[in-house]
């Protein structure tokens, strides 16, 4: 029934002229400031022509397509998220939350509804950060947050050119980022919804398409650390003799979880993983006691506590294993990000909209990174909406239900004169 | 003082003509059937003519010198070790072994002694499995205990070319061991006595200089372990959701530690070793819950009902942590070696040969194999004396004092006339 709305026949449509346009079986690739982002900005802008918005680009590429409200000199909602996607990823991450911008102006356009502030549909470029190592590229750029060197010292992995050969390749300008400056005040957004797929399997595992996203969670990331011990005769050393680095990093392991025990009993929201961890391959051997292992650690948490308390915890089992087992714990460099609460007012509102439709929903962290973050940390209320999704995000199994999409929409179909009073 | 009778003066002759012959900085090199290993049987063959010992060479290389005793048809004492040696390693793992016994029959002759058994010195042939992946090749050899095929499927690591071609080179005849014939039978041998480097730490960090062994560990042991999980988002998936194939790791290395604890507690031996441990570096990533862990397990004991017991708990972890973390735990296959007591008899003369020479020795288990072990596996009474040796075996910097080797020596001498009668 809700499938034969205008809002939700359009994202249809275009969902299908973005999975082709971008096609790369499986799945599809759209590079930042590559072919396939390109195209979906293409697609995006036709979409918003049909629309009659208003239309400009600003000069890293990001892409604003408006419906004038009642008050134009009000500060605009913003809705949006990225174009770009990973090689052979999904169609939606990203793309949904566009396409979700202008089937909802479909839908006020339809029912003939204005808004008091001007709504801004914004397409952000180069979120997906394994083509470019830096955080939030797009949105940062158009606040002009990033480095003035960025252009010209981050490559792109696929190709090893700069990120400036590439702007300039797509007809944009890499000076921009080099001279700082913006295309985006914090002071001049009223707020940001970015609405997206989840990521994970909560919303599956909870039977709800929809969730109103709590915070963004934080991190400390340590890529590289290094468990040094002894290597040795794996029969012929006795145990109180012995400096055994895969026993030291499982003992690290194993209280980390500990931690975790303690977090979730208390209701402490905490994920943590060593996505990385291997002995030496040139020195290992079945018959040696191994004196050298690397890993990595990834914690998240929305309670910026937990996180020092993590840190904390880090350094005390170094200490300890030290102590112990005379094997040495390196954790190497930090990269901390902080975790940003979703606006509260926002939050309400959403819950007030999706209650007033009838739609099903949670509340929820975000486990992974988005645009919002950028936001957010500005001092933008920003919210974000999770859409129901199956088969992850990063791999061409994403599969988003267009019905979940719809009652996303309805959602905010239902919040939105009251996100833009 | 110990340094100037004729037995040490000997040995001491004898590993500096070994050093000498087989020089390959850093450390020596003494490939089975190879250069190395044919100067050492040399060397020790002339000094045995020096010595006007009785000398034969089975078809396969097994070098024999023996010191007649009063009852030539009673069956011999046999004392000695192999001559071969890993790439760049010690100067006196193996070669201690033989050298002490000619440096016994030296003190023997100068004090004009005679045992009531024959003696016989013996240099074994291809002991160290990183030339042929075959364990205690030579001695199982001389017992006929090798697989017809060994000589033509068997391949030496450093010339991918195989036994029977590299016999053939040093002058031995493979088709003894494809007819499966042998020159040594268990019960014409009275007993076997193994002096050999502790390859551990264990007398070092106890100050004493010689240790009467009392078994060689047994093992279990896996090469090909394998945690299956499930890849997945670092943030996304909550703690409910994860299959995470490390985190299950360490919780086996952890539940291995316990039983460790445990066995201590009791006065039980083991050691455990996850020598290889590793993500699988195509797949992995820091921001990803690791799917996949290959790692390997070598667990050893003098005991043979606690090697049974780890592996019952080895299928209980399994069960457990799949159950517990939707990970499965598959071992892969399992080469299993039994523990080999040593003889009850022969060590308490040992100790009491020790007590009237007033060496300070202590008793412990052999965590490496030896060739000590095909004998004891026969069923002949079998005993090893181990000396002090800093520096681990297998690399250069293994460094056994003078001193220990006479110590050693003197425990032997004052106990050979009761090993022989």
């Amino acid at each position: 029934m809700r499938m034969r709305d205008v809002g939700s026949d359009l994202a249809d449509t275009l969902f299908s002229s973005l999975r082709e346009a971008s096609l790369d079986p499986p799945g599809v690739t759209r590079a930042s400031y590559g072919a396939g982002e390109r195209a979906a900005h293409a697609i995006l802008c036709a979409a918003a022509q049909r629309l009659n918005l208003e239309i400009s680009v600003d000069p890293i590429g990001t892409l604003f397509m408006t419906l004038p409200g009642a008050d134009r000199g009000a500060p605009p909602v913003l809705i949006g998220s990225h174009l770009d996607a990973v090689p052979h990823g999904g169609n939606f991450d990203g793309a949904a939350g566009v396409v979700m911008g202008l089937a909802l102006i479909a839908r006020l356009l339809a029912e003939g509804r204005r808004l008091r502030r001007d709504l801004v549909i914004i397409g952000i470029r180069a979120e997906e950060m394994i083509w470019f190592p830096m955080l939030y590229l797009g949105s940062r750029a158009a606040f002009g947050l990033l480095p003035k060197d960025a252009p010209d010292r981050l490559l792109r992995s696929d190709s090893g050119r700069s990120l400036a050969c590439h702007m300039a390749e797509q007809g944009f300008d890499p000076d921009f980022i080099r001279a700082g400056r913006r295309s985006l005040t914090p002071d001049q957004i009223h707020c940001f919804i970015e609405p997206h797929i989840e990521q994970g399997p909560v919303l599956v595992a909870q039977h709800i398409p929809v969730a109103v996203v709590t915070g963004i969670r934080g991190s400390i990331r340590y890529r590289a650390c290094q468990a040094t011990g002894e290597w040795g005769h794996a029969g012929a050393v006795p145990r109180r003799s012995r400096r055994d680095a895969v026993l030291a990093v499982a003992a690290l392991a194993h209280a980390l979880e500990d931690f975790w025990d303690c977090c979730e009993a208390a209701g402490r929201d905490l994920v943590l993983t060593m996505g990385e961890c291997f002995t030496d391959p040139l020195l290992q051997g079945i018959t040696k006691i191994p004196g050298a292992v690397r890993f990595s650690l990834d914690i998240r948490s929305e309670d910026p506590a937990v996180l020092a308390e993590a840190e904390t915890l880090l350094g005390y089992q170094a200490r300890l294993i030290a102590a112990a087992r005379g094997v040495q714990i390196d954790y190497g460099p930090v990269l901390p990000v902080s975790p940003a609460p979703m606006d509260g007012r926002l939050r309400a509102t959403l819950r007030k909209g999706a209650a007033k439709v009838g739609i099903a929903f949670q509340e929820m962290a975000s486990g992974a990174g988005h645009d919002a973050l950028t936001f957010a940390g500005l001092g933008i209320p920003t919210a974000m909406l999770f859409i129901r999704n199956t088969g992850g995000s990063h791999n061409p199994a994403e599969a988003m239900a267009m019905e979940d999409f719809t009652a996303a929409l309805e959602v905010l179909l239902a919040a939105i004169e009251e996100i833009a009073a």
